[in-house]
């Protein structure tokens, strides 16, 4: 965010910008829509841009039942004007509100006036209900509307036959530019990139840079700065539009320009691309093929999604849940989490063996039945804690070789201080509760062992399974569970029963 | 993502740019630094922008053991061009990455080549031991240079006093700048809006407007959109740079300029104003007061940080550990965890008074002591599963009340469904493995009714939590375990015990 340039507050007294006559009539490309919308009814009014969300951010039911109603008498007027004027974040989020039946119809009504970039705003579920709803050829058409980034989106998740066919029918040049970013493999910057961008020599001149854009018709939907390709289309640099909007008229676009940093690659996974926007603060970037010629550009809008993906990745799979949507179908989600419970099973069966290794002192001692879990459920949440705190480091790149050292030392130590800590309390209340001071000396010392077990293999296993190149997210949480669960029960009933016959 | 505006891909060949020279000798703002470096060493030559990282996403060694060499040899030539050279994020790293006494000699040694911004970048601990290490008058001086987000995210974590002392050796104009950004509270839009942007009135034509950024030294560091304000301040407008260079000169900023949509107010929480950015793609946006006036603008990349903030959040919640950051004390991480692990301990035991409940039981047979953890940790997953993503649904605004039941509906089918196949699976397992075909049909049907127990309390408790305004990720879990840790044991061995019973 820091510069080299001045700054200053536009609040400075000196700077008030002149009176005038504020919002003018013409009130912008919007302006005629506001009209539109104005003379509408109190429900129609809540078709308002920003007034269709309720507080707690759900949409108004006034909304869904006024648009539920026009649907239902196939009032194209109503729809074409309400819901025609949402944004496409808004139309997806009401795609979403509605049941299918409505969907279905609501999309047919509309036509021309359905907005298909929506479907990049709603799950993959609902997406495919819509598109398969349509025939390929109105797919098509209403593709070629689309920025490329968006139609490869929505590309991506048909079947391959659908695909072809829905890219035949598209004109030459968007067929090739879709095309050339399906190739690139999913989750790369690729497959992200949108196409459209401004490129200019670096001869030109800002005023010959401004009066082309000022010409040319045919510019990217929005774009926040442009870039500097030579005659064989590599890249050498970029101009952020502020730049441009700065600087005089006969100054060169190459004295103005910022050489290429960081270059995201075609092939580059998108989250590693994401880190790029994030540490250079990019609103947006050249992507490059192997022989460094510009082939798109990739925008902070497509970055967020990412940067929001992988943080539903990581959190999903610390939970054991695969990249699961609430749209799927029950069969679905059942299967996507049996795989992770099987797991559990086993290990959990694992941890019963080590019990069943014990089961004359727990008959000896019942008490011991009734106290294990505890000493296991205790080093359970330690080492997820210690878990979450070290995939997170490992997702932001927070920990490193360098760190690594003292990051170990440190969880051990946080480890044995909270397991004698601990230790002590469980330690008086078993005491108590079974009037047995030993009993108590027992379950206390267990307890500094499981904890410290749990903080360490809450550390070194995520570690190892970052080094062999397998996600800590995904794994961590039921390794970790099954050594503290294990060395918990074994602690403690091993204790009690050398205790045991040591009485005896 | 979508637009009404017709685009173009600079590839087709028609419209290849005519050929130039290329990358000029002048090379734009950093030609002059590359010049440098490339006359430095191979170590030095690690200090490029781009090549100080190793593939691990770690700084590379060698620049590391250079830097490390020039600190101790006062080297301050070699740092000015080499880590002076380098980017704030990348300095932040740099500075994480060495220990305290380097960092603080570190930043003496570059003296007023060191970008204060870079503060910005690393965690508060290091921020305020660097702060802490040098004289505020000094840190005045810095702060005076940054953008005001900047500064106040420095600001914000300083002792009161320190605050107060370096404000007051401010300049006016930037300390009530300051002041006002600071007075909003903590997770506000206020506090994280930046206090410089170019605002016009709505009469001013593209030309007036561009000349004026032309001639106009004092601008934004960077900025992608500027505001048209009226007399009084308020906001009537914005348009995008991308907006205005496509325009002729000739038109007035109020024909081409949008609507303020969705305005964000000073008082906005921030994760309120990351979503408005989230759902329109914003690239920057204004910040208004209670009487619409405009006071700063809201720009993405600070977006992205409360995004990352807020996923860190939701995972660190879930995993029981609050907002500790990897460069804390032990102490404090010890404290910080503790509680949570505290209030596991009373679950834990209440857990274990249900077992208590059946010792009778258990020493009746012992092998119930063996099987019951499964019950419960096939429970405290499958309930786990469940929250998880119920919690992130309601994080993500997926959740409401118009799909909460069928929710609910789908969570319980599936539990129920997983439940049925791991009981047969378990009751299979326990017949053979004690020989006793009555136990496995026990455990069978304890296993359903703790999985379908686990999904109701998955879903139901998130939304009740979320329902009462508490959070769902920071309670969820410990609620979840206890149920399906009492309900499991609860289940298996009084089933157990009415069976064993009916046997004699």
């Amino acid at each position: 965010m820091s510069d080299n340039f001045e700054r200053r507050d536009e609040r400075e007294p000196g700077h008030e910008p002149p009176g005038g006559p504020g919002r003018g009539p013409a009130g912008g490309p919007d302006g005629g829509r506001e009209g539109a919308r104005d003379a509408e009814t109190s429900a129609a009014e809540a078709a308002g841009r920003n007034d269709i969300y309720s507080d707690d951010g759900s949409i108004r039911q006034d909304f869904l039942t006024a648009v539920g109603a026009a649907i239902a008498d196939r009032d194209v007027l109503f729809l074409r004007s309400e819901v025609g004027a949402l944004h496409v974040s808004e139309l997806g989020d009401l795609l979403e509100a509605i049941n299918t039946a409505q969907r279905q119809e609501l999309v047919r009504l509309l036509g021309d006036d359905f907005d298909f970039a929506a479907l990049t705003e709603v799950d993959e579920a609902i997406r495919l209900e819509i598109a398969d709803a349509m025939p390929n050829a109105k797919i098509a058409e209403a593709l070629g509307e689309l920025e490329s980034d968006d139609a490869v989106y929505i590309l991506e998740d048909l079947e391959e036959e659908d695909q072809l066919e829905i890219l035949a029918q598209l004109p030459f040049t968007e067929r090739i530019r879709l095309r050339r970013a399906l190739d690139y493999p999913e989750d790369t910057a690729g497959r992200r990139m949108q196409t459209e961008f401004v490129a200019v020599p670096p001869f030109w001149t800002v005023g010959q840079t401004i009066d082309y854009m000022r010409d040319e018709e045919e510019l990217p939907g929005s774009f926040a700065q442009i870039f500097v390709v030579d005659p064989t289309f590599k890249l050498v640099g970029s101009v952020n539009l502020d730049r441009i909007l700065r600087t005089k008229r006969m100054v060169r676009i190459e004295e103005i320009m910022d050489d290429p940093r960081s270059p995201i690659t075609a092939e580059m996974d998108q989250e590693e691309a994401a880190q790029i926007f994030e540490q250079y603060d990019l609103l947006s970037a050249a992507v490059v093929d192997d022989n460094k010629r510009l082939v798109g550009v990739l925008t902070i809008d497509d970055v967020v999604d990412v940067i929001n993906e992988e943080a539903e990745e990581d959190i999903k799979r610390l939970g054991g849940v695969g990249d699961e949507e609430l749209s799927d179908r029950v069969i679905t989600t059942v299967r996507s989490r049996f795989t992770w419970l099987l797991i559990n099973l086993a290990t959990a069966i694992l941890a019963s063996a080590v019990i069943a290794l014990f089961d004359a002192t727990i008959s000896e001692m019942v008490a011991l039945a009734v106290l294990m879990p505890i000493v296991a459920s205790m080093g359970g949440n330690a080492g997820t804690q210690t878990m979450t705190v070290t995939v997170r480091a490992l997702a932001t790149r927070d920990i490193d070789i360098y760190n690594a050292g003292r990051v170990i030392r440190r969880e051990a130590a946080v480890g044995l201080i909270n397991g004698v800590l601990f230790a002590v309390i469980i330690g008086v209340v078993a005491a108590l509760w079974f009037s047995n001071p030993g009993l108590g000396g027992i379950i206390a010392a267990a307890m500094v062992i499981n904890m410290l077990a749990a903080a360490l293999a809450g550390i070194l296993l995520p570690l190892l399974l970052d080094k062999i190149g397998a996600d800590p997210a995904i794994a961590s949480a039921v390794f970790v569970t099954t050594v503290t669960d294990v060395v918990g029960f074994f602690a403690f009933l091993g204790l009690a029963g050398w205790w045991l016959s040591s009485l005896a």
